[in-house]
């Protein structure tokens, strides 16, 4: 691991590498080229050679980076080949949906558990799990050493979930409320706004109404 | 509309500025600094105002941005205040939990039909929607004239409802479906890559073991 970390615009062009990292692996082809990484991720190929070199991987000239190699490096630099563990609450739609998706196990992670506040839901089957009750989430996280926590309760419960999250010991949080949350600066919150996202088709949308 | 278009990395920070705009007139602040805004979406104030150029606003020295005109000017660069109509393909629990999501509406979205093609779920009521079989799509399409396709189906199934839908006529597509969809260069496709956020998440979690 870099002693420092990579600043958050490069590391988040890091997965689009990786994916087309991964086609070229299925597809047989030995190596890819900064243009082409750079075509999955939308910058110039200088930009992907200054990204990588923070995962320590240097193209050759003239033949590009060697596929499996950088792929299998840039796995390494994201933990993606490291065991996590996550409880979810909100078992709602979203929630089951998360639950059951079936992207996460091979980035490494493990949902461990289902809460919901709701005594109705509690005890259901939802996407495999026996709902469990809030109350129950301290004792789970430390039982199974839980890493995240993913919220998809509604925005005005958001709130008292992370705090109930933070104070069971969990340090990183995934929130798909639509709302921010107020927490101590050492915990790491990724939001996952999709008014945010539905925005930047928005302007698609309304751009392709102009021409 | 600006007759060119905005840069990527400038339009994914719009929306965070404006989540921050709209914080401050909720809570009556009448001006927002570029400072604050830039600490909404991580970068720095130079940045925020090298961003906002675009949508032809500038901050008074010493003051900062009228927070509610500057709201305004983002919302019409994004076209949030136009309505826009997409369909849903996909009706299981992240197509039902989209279709009930209820951070669109404000954004100007209205999602008209809910597609699926397995016959067990046709015909069946979902976040309020009876949803349809694929084969009605393209004449749902062009009478609610439809402006984005939202794809919630398995990898597998993806590639051939976006063909679908671009043979329906929409121009733009959110997908979901953790693949990469082969389209002509003129349609545009968001990849909503929850693993490729998980890899962000990932990278947290590993740092802090190593800490």
């Amino acid at each position: 691991m870099p002693p420092t970390s990579i600043p958050v615009p490069s590391l988040r062009r890091l997965p689009s590498y990786l994916r087309r990292l991964h086609i070229a692996v299925e597809q047989g082809v030995a190596y890819v080229s900064s243009r082409q990484l750079g075509a999955a991720a939308g910058v110039p190929a200088a930009q992907v050679r200054k990204d990588l070199t923070w995962v320590d991987q240097e193209g050759r000239p003239g033949r590009g980076y060697e596929a499996r190699a950088l792929a299998a490096q840039l796995e390494l630099t994201l933990g993606l080949r490291e065991q996590k563990r996550a409880v979810l609450v909100g078992a709602g739609n979203l929630g089951s949906a998360l639950a059951a998706y079936p992207g996460f196990g091979p980035c490494g992670l493990r949902i461990v558990a289902l809460f919901d506040k709701d005594p109705a839901v509690v005890g259901k089957r939802v996407a495999g799990f026996v709902v469990q009750p809030v109350d129950s989430l301290a004792r789970v996280a430390a039982e199974h050493q839980v890493d995240m926590g993913i919220i998809t309760v509604p925005a005005e419960a958001a709130q008292s979930v992370a705090e109930a999250m933070v104070a069971a010991g969990i340090g990183v949080i995934w929130n798909y409320a639509p709302t921010t949350l107020r927490l101590d600066a050492g915990i790491y919150v990724q939001n996952q706004d999709l008014a945010a996202e539905l925005a930047l088709l928005s302007y698609q949308i309304v751009r392709r109404r102009g021409e």
